[in-house]
């Protein structure tokens, strides 16, 4: 197998309670990309500016991901600023300057529209499309969003998940798209758009952990327990990352439910790591042991198995 | 076993987007004793008004209740009004009448001093510690609170907590007691309040499950799926309610992490039920078999095992 990821690269500047970083290695493809690297060849489509150096490509081809198809352009990189409150939950955009990414338009290699497994992260959601489009041979595509592009570009959006095997959104967001005030409700309306619509659903809720919904099944999964959570900048693209390389390590089989319960558990698992540092620094240096390590810990602390007790009707 | 729960019984005024209710029994300590009568027996210690009526100590009665520590008192019985948003996450308080609870002093009877079990519902710290103290027989005891007490009522809160087995807070209560950003930091600094302090801290999450945090274990169960819910008041309670209750029915012991996760389950499977309708109507009729399932639907829908997967490193 091997996978493709369409999307941001980015310098990010973030503060937290806890620091804060002015210009760091960010944007959802590479969180994706680092995460899915564990578990199999990724390579990377999306463009960069002219401030973008050696140190940061070298970041990616250390962890083995292909970069041939990161285009770079005059002008000057994606930037984000970002700034969390006290417990994290709470973050307020300060810039964003769209940088290279005003005129991108993707131009896939030959390698890359062969590949077997596509994630689609957040971009204008015509461009997703139009990189599901060229990716024919793709056995499982799966798409995030944002509630910008609800807002401003819904049936461009309704569109572009049409096309995937698995869409993935915050909580509220699914809620939003679909005008349903219940996440199971709302990701089982959008199972039933189709056909075309995607298999599987997953509901991302930040530090409560990640929900997956099926026509058939219904799985949910905490986070990994963390005392100190640093920056979540990325967590849910490296969620992704986890979650999109185990199916792709896994011969892209998004309809097997066991296979979609434990790629839930390693994207958990990688999300985990992603939040304990800045940016991309933690996942940057992770071993494969240290995920498996996790990702026990986690079966661990949700595991529970009934016994028989007598309840008084 | 026997469980003695003290706490407010209240009528409530409930305004969701799926209905209301302008008077509907309810208060925390009878959400807890009805779910906790699937379980054990169990007796309520409270006031009640002159308008506290045969029908309402009938879905008391009808479930097993014991109702004779339930003190009549001459004025209102406890009145809340609130108003749910529209996917029921936050909540406006329209009016909060105490009534005969202001100037209530429980006296607790021989019966209810005897309980092997015991439950300190939402009220002000200084009757918990005083109605704790009277329990001297208690093998288990367990108290929840509410962000008011920890502003106005800090110290005798911290007092009655290290009186108590088992803390069940909200995770944004938990922090604010604390004044820690993390849910599993504010936990583990609860428990090493003492000798004494408690052996284990709930964190309740609302719509996404509740996490167990003891000195040597983590447990984390999401909430039962469902497509509707109609109003969450009491859920807390209910949850409660089942999670001591399973406690009871296994003798009490609080130690066994394994008793504390299936009691997680039940405590969770209950809530279920309470919240998908309005006040104490569905829970009133609910079967033990319909309990049953659902805990064996929740086992179902967070089970996950690892398979080996090669990571890359």
């Amino acid at each position: 197998m091997a996978v493709t990821v369409v999307g941001s690269i980015a310098f990010d500047a973030v503060k937290t309670p806890f620091g804060e970083r002015e210009k760091m290695l960010g944007g959802a493809a590479v969180h994706f990309a680092l995460a899915a690297s564990f578990f199999d060849e990724v390579r990377v489509v999306g463009p960069v500016g002219d401030d973008f150096g050696e140190a940061e490509f070298e970041v990616l081809r250390t962890r083995g991901i292909d970069v041939s198809d990161i285009e770079r352009v005059p002008g000057e990189t994606f930037f984000w600023a970002g700034e969390y409150g006290w417990d994290l939950n709470t973050r307020e955009t300060l810039d964003t300057r769209l940088g290279v990414f005003e005129t991108f338009e993707p131009k896939l290699s030959q390698a890359a529209r062969d590949s077997d497994v596509l994630f689609l992260a957040n971009i204008q959601p015509d461009i997703q499309r139009a990189v599901r489009e060229q990716c024919t041979g793709a056995r499982f595509a799966a798409l995030d969003s944002m509630n910008l592009w609800i807002d401003i570009a819904r049936d461009s959006l309704v569109s572009a998940i049409g096309a995937v095997d698995c869409l993935v959104l915050n909580d509220a967001e699914l809620k939003q798209l679909t005008n349903m005030p219940n996440t199971v409700k709302a990701a089982r309306e959008i199972l039933s758009w189709g056909p075309p619509a995607p298999n599987a659903v997953i509901a991302k809720q930040g530090e409560y952990g990640a929900t997956l919904i099926t026509a058939g099944d219904y799985f949910s999964l905490p986070a990994f327990p963390l005392e100190d959570v640093v920056d979540p900048t990325g967590a849910g693209d490296t969620f992704a990352g986890g979650f999109v390389g185990y199916i792709a390590a896994n011969g892209g089989n998004g309809g097997d439910e066991q296979v979609l319960r434990r790629a839930m558990a390693y994207g958990t698992a990688l999300a985990s790591f992603n939040v304990e540092e800045f940016g991309t620094e933690r996942v940057a240096r992770l071993t494969g042991d240290e995920v498996a390590a996790r990702v026990q810990e986690l079966e661990r602390v949700t595991n529970f198995t009934d016994a028989p007790v007598t309840l008084r009707s």
